[in-house]
């Protein structure tokens, strides 16, 4: 089939369409839902990169046997508010929305919980999971380790990850605060679109296979050369204290020994460490108290003087809800080479892709 | 007295003398004990900005009635794992120890303990709070306000803090994992410096009064400016996030009504708000093997493949960790200035400063 352009599907199509892939692969309902929830949750509030353009992948991988369909969760230490879990290789995505809901539950007990998983897998936007703990109005947080592509600073072998962070606050009247990022100044696939437009990188977004500052973004990253980190050293301390809080801690994988998705990967599993946290405003100022205050802060922030040429000062995960309430009306648009690969994969299982039209 | 050279100081002498200086101003013994202890701990870990050179003006807050030289500390709420304190305006140094004695017990009981104060004031060195939690091979966390010398992302009013965090990872043989970090590239007294040199700053380090990229020093901080946050929108969001888990998490001061130091404060106490974390080891991969394994991995990224011309690869904290050791040795070299405005600070109180030699 001919495809070559931006299609739009509604949040349900496209969740349905990927729940029944999942189910086509052994996955158990509640997980397919889960999981199709999370994917296309990613679209609809605009981070594509960690959206249904992964779906064809996470099958494979399921297919192949890289990943265990059907959730295996072993709590292997509870203590007062922490929990240590072994996820067995089970898919991040469900592994991470237990744990995050483990974490809820002993906040709701102690003020806070701590649940720290290991053996997991690539979890998709780090983001959604914090947000799980806004519907009890509670602050999220989680910390992942992740495949390797940085440095140490002033070393040149990628043994490190980018191992996000990521909170969510919740508000009474302005949309949650959720700070999603990565521990480097760029993402790798910025370096790779700029390879292929011929551009250069600014000085600080990558180094080279020697360690050296570079503006080739071909050696900053395909060319064996690894990503800034945001601080320079502050960032690398952020990185090591990421892995000592998820890897370390759980006696897990370390981002050296983890696979990237796209890699072959027979000899086990992923392994990725997640730990997530969940505290309580009610031990604190009190929930109502702290959703107002959120929203009397944020106004503030908002408020204040821009600089010059700046026309609206924007909150965490402020951008991401716009697109949220946009796309939730008109629809998800999806690239023609996801759109592609997306029908290809629907048909291998007899789905077919709810395209809602076209807008070319 | 002409006093134009450095000075060594031994760390029992220095500690001492302030002990007597802080007793001097109605402090009680141990928490003139345990103040003086964590301020010349940071010259004896090289971290001089946050140590004895503060003395002058932490005594002459308290005599000014700005601080409350006896400890009071009320405890707002607590469940579970979790405290709320107010700290009425006491020493942050003391109220920040106590507060992370508790949260440390918290986890000895509940595996992690979360403690926020409210209403406290300059606590000097991060990093010193995290490192009481190594004595039980815990990990310790610290998260802060400050005073205002940050801009929101596209904004341009100084109503942001660096707010930094602090993190401590127990080892076996290696020396702990200290990370100690603000959230701006550079600190403020780095511009100060090279207004002073008449040198540039790289872009990147600051912004002008109309939030423009500066590489005028004067501009990006005395003229009005502001400092950048590591990785622009990122550590913007890490300065929102810490702002929320202090101040908004205890209904504090936010940082833009906080006072620096050295400003007139009559209208009342400083009122600094901090969040400290305690996370016991044994609740996840057990203590002794945590360390063992931060050993491992220490020695795996520090035996990593190097970058052109860098001949080691630091952990955070490695190097205050060296310093610390050879000035125990050797004692801590004082600034001429500091000097002279201890010997001053001293004689008001009948006190003199221990002078080891001078090596001018």
């Amino acid at each position: 089939m001919e495809q070559d352009k931006t299609e739009l599907i509604s949040f349900a199509d496209l969740k349905s369409f990927c729940k029944q892939v999942y189910q086509g692969v052994g996955v158990p309902e509640d997980e397919a839902e889960m999981t199709a929830d999370l994917l296309v949750r990613s679209d609809l509030r605009g981070v594509e990169t960690h959206g249904v353009t992964r779906l064809p992948i996470y099958i494979q991988r399921l297919q192949k046997g890289y990943v265990r369909p059907v959730c295996k969760m072993t709590i292997l230490k509870e203590k007062g508010a922490t929990t240590l879990i072994e996820a067995h290789g089970s898919m991040g995505h469900v592994v991470s929305c237990k744990a995050m809901e483990m974490a809820i539950r002993k906040a709701m007990e102690f003020g806070i919980g701590w649940v720290s998983v290991k053996e997991s897998g690539h979890f998709g936007t780090a983001g959604l999971f914090p947000m799980m703990a806004l519907k009890k109005d509670f602050i999220g947080y989680v910390v992942t380790n992740s495949a390797p592509i940085m440095a140490p600073y002033g070393g040149r072998d990628r043994i490190l990850g980018n191992n996000p962070l990521s909170y969510a606050f919740p508000t009474e009247k302005y949309p949650p605060i959720v700070l999603d990022m990565s521990i480097s100044v760029v993402s790798a696939g910025k370096l790779i679109l700029c390879r292929k437009k011929g551009e250069k990188i600014p000085l600080g977004w990558a180094y080279d296979k020697n360690g050296l500052p570079t503006e080739d973004p071909y050696e900053g990253y395909e060319g064996g050369g690894f990503l800034a980190a945001i601080g320079e050293y502050k960032g690398y301390g952020m990185i090591l204290a990421h892995e000592m809080l998820t890897s370390i801690l759980t006696g897990g994988k370390w981002t050296q020994h983890i696979k990237s998705l796209y890699e072959e990967d027979k000899t086990g599993i992923q392994g990725t460490c997640h730990s997530f946290m969940a505290i309580d405003p009610d031990c604190f100022v009190g929930r109502e108290t702290f959703k107002k205050d959120m929203d009397r802060y944020i106004k503030t922030v908002k408020e204040s003087g821009k600089a010059k040429n700046t026309k609206e000062i924007l909150m965490p995960g402020e951008p991401e809800y716009r697109t949220e309430t946009k796309r939730m009306k008109e629809g998800i648009p999806l690239a023609p080479n996801t759109v592609k690969e997306l029908i290809a994969l629907g048909e291998s299982f007899g789905i077919s892709l709810p395209i809602m039209n076209s807008h070319g």
